[in-house]
């Protein structure tokens, strides 16, 4: 192992590939019956070939809590971070199952350490679907041999439409640099429709890198990554039973991430950017959803109220089917600021749609309305609140919503 | 002045009527062109014959207000809750429209007060509309000569309709008792499709009663019947910038309410009954809502967790989509109360449908399924969380969600 050191900072190139082109890992999937649809690829198996591989995870801060994340849960902290395997099943959320849901997990998890040959600790299972139907743990354990003789580091792009319920679309992500001319990977796989209402779904997602990055640091990165990102599209407390994020860090590049270095900087950057792709796609998959939201909040004075008016803005209907319309109704923006909570004052606002200018102190500047409704046309756009009492912010993503 | 003094407590009975059928008051409403469609009644006055009438009013609690929400608030103060007059008008918010605003909510009541010939305090005014467009005072204070030699205690109805904006029906409720032999009234209009997404608009009700209450009594009582009942049908913090609610008393049925009295529970009775059937109508006013759905949240050990879950479940699409199609998903509504944000233990939730039960002890009891559509198919029901952990309880009202 060897510590980075820099003379430039290297890029993050996005390029292609999938979960299990970070050195080590080998990931597979398979139509196991779980989903009701014939042949719906549903069960899948992430791996890492390195016995020292870091593990991390974050998990619903719902009170009602999956037999799968207790199971994970509890083996995150029993081995302290480590862990190489991940189960992942789609069609039955193990979910208000009862003592009889644990043992299932439990037994899933157990027949997938056999195989592989690592202590069941090292495997965490995660599960997303139906919530209050027994999960029989046979339907997936009968079919790991198999999966198991599947793995592989080419055909894991299945593993993103494996975890789909009401995703339209596979969400994955690779990124790539190469500091002092050896490669590192950051990879990931999510899925969910956010807070794209009605249909707000369990969010799940599973990352990968082949940095060497010790357990407990390695959590700290996740979480400030997925509270800028993840968090950062779905409703405070809309959490599901299942949500789930894992990360595992295989070390294999021989590249080490050190607390408080340049390279640690350099490479929270890069999961960063990571999770922010991964969460605009869950943003962007909204049923009958054309258009990208970014909302942007500055001049707070102070960052709860930042995240709060992003929040309410990002999360109001009334201004998510504005935008949808193309309709410049910046009083819908306003109200929605209004009741997030925040403390500001109404009549310094600054709202701005991709830099064209709606609203100074507070009312209306006069705008051009067809110039307006170009700006709103567009596929991604960005709505920006200047509060002009303060230096802090915050954004959010989210999609606009029609009603077909 | 008499006080009430019962033999036997009088039932308040629904009858027909208006806002102006408690003795003293008239209303006359007209359609002033602030609406677009022509000939659709947008301008409503409420005025009290008598001298003593007492007034009490709640407003929004959106940092954003309306310049006739500043207007009226300010008034109420000033006046000590003396107030004989409402002017409302729809079509227009009057709402983030500066300094402007609020001298035209300011020439409004000036015209309304000069026309009656009452101190122009003791007119309040009341806005609901689009946000962000200037309010031309002229297109109202022309109109109101007319209005007011319209004033009438028989052609009231018109009110409903002329502040309804996203309504699809006028909401209107009138209640007798007669305690002693003498008659006493309560009455009520309303607009707001509430908490039914995405249409949440500003919720508006003016209340009439012909009882003597003085006016910090009935301040405290208008407060005590709308967290009760309009606040239980929206989501919190969803206020838009013009909510009011006004009540006036005319005092002219010679029946006094003391603070404490037996009377008193009799009247606090009636008016939380009155403010719950209009608030039942915000409720049920959903576009293509068919069904009105009480969430009973019994059993929580504060009151702050049964209110939590019970704005949770009564809040969550998805559990307003399952029933709509009349679909025991008891999982959603398990999941909605995990993320309320309220304490419980789920391995203790029982979970009910017009008191047919789907889930005891946090899971599945194997109702019969086609048992429990039968149950949700119905048009007025009932979903009741029992956390079976201490004594306090909560209720909210909203209706089913459908795409189409």
């Amino acid at each position: 192992m060897t510590d980075l050191i820099f003379r430039v900072m290297p890029n993050w190139e996005p390029v292609e590939g999938s979960l299990s082109t970070p050195l080590g890992f080998r990931a597979a999937a398979t139509a196991a019956g779980i989903k009701k649809t014939a042949g719906a690829l549903d069960l899948a198996l992430i791996v890492s070939d390195s016995p020292d591989t870091s593990a991390a995870g974050l998990f619903t801060t719902n009170r009602v809590v999956a037999a799968p994340v207790v199971f994970s849960r509890r083996s995150l902290q029993e081995t302290q971070g480590r862990a190489r395997v991940i189960v992942v099943n789609s069609g039955n959320a193990n979910a208000c199952t009862g003592r009889a849901g644990f043992r299932a997990a439990q037994a899933i998890a157990r027949a997938a350490a056999r195989l592989i040959g690592s202590p069941s600790g090292q495997v965490r299972v995660a599960s997303t679907g139906v919530i209050g139907v027994p999960l029989n743990p046979d339907v997936i354990v009968d079919r790991l041999p198999a999966l198991v003789q599947d793995l592989s580091s080419e055909r894991a792009g299945a593993v993103a439409r494996a975890i789909m319920t009401t995703d339209t679309f596979p969400k994955s992500c690779l990124l790539r640099a190469e500091p002092n001319g050896v490669p590192v990977h950051l990879a990931g796989v999510a899925k969910g429709s956010g807070m794209i209402h009605p249909r707000m779904a369990t969010m799940l997602s599973f990352l990968t890198t082949d940095a060497a990055v010790a357990p407990r640091y390695l959590q700290k990165l996740l979480r400030a990554a997925v509270d800028l990102s993840f968090n950062r599209v779905t409703v405070d407390g809309d959490t599901s039973t299942n949500d789930t994020v894992f990360m595992l860090a295989s070390g294999l590049s021989g590249q080490s991430i050190v607390p408080g270095s340049k390279g640690a900087a350099w490479f929270e950057a890069g999961l960063v950017e990571l999770c922010q792709r991964l969460a605009k796609m869950i943003a962007r998959d909204g049923e009958g959803a054309k258009k990208l939201i970014q909302v942007e909040v500055r001049g707070a004075a102070r960052v709860v109220d930042a995240d709060r008016i992003a929040r309410a803005v990002a999360n109001s209907p009334l201004v998510k089917t504005a935008i949808a319309g193309s309709d410049p109704n910046w009083g819908r923006i306003l109200c929605a600021a209004g009741y997030s909570g925040a403390e500001f004052d109404a009549s310094k606002v600054e709202i701005l749609v991709n830099g064209f200018r709606l609203v100074r102190g507070g009312i209306d500047v006069g705008f051009d309305e067809a110039a307006a409704r170009r700006e709103l046309d567009r596929k991604e756009l960005t709505v920006r609140l200047d509060l002009h009492q303060g230096k802090a912010s915050a954004q959010m993503w989210t999609c606009d919503l029609t009603h077909d």
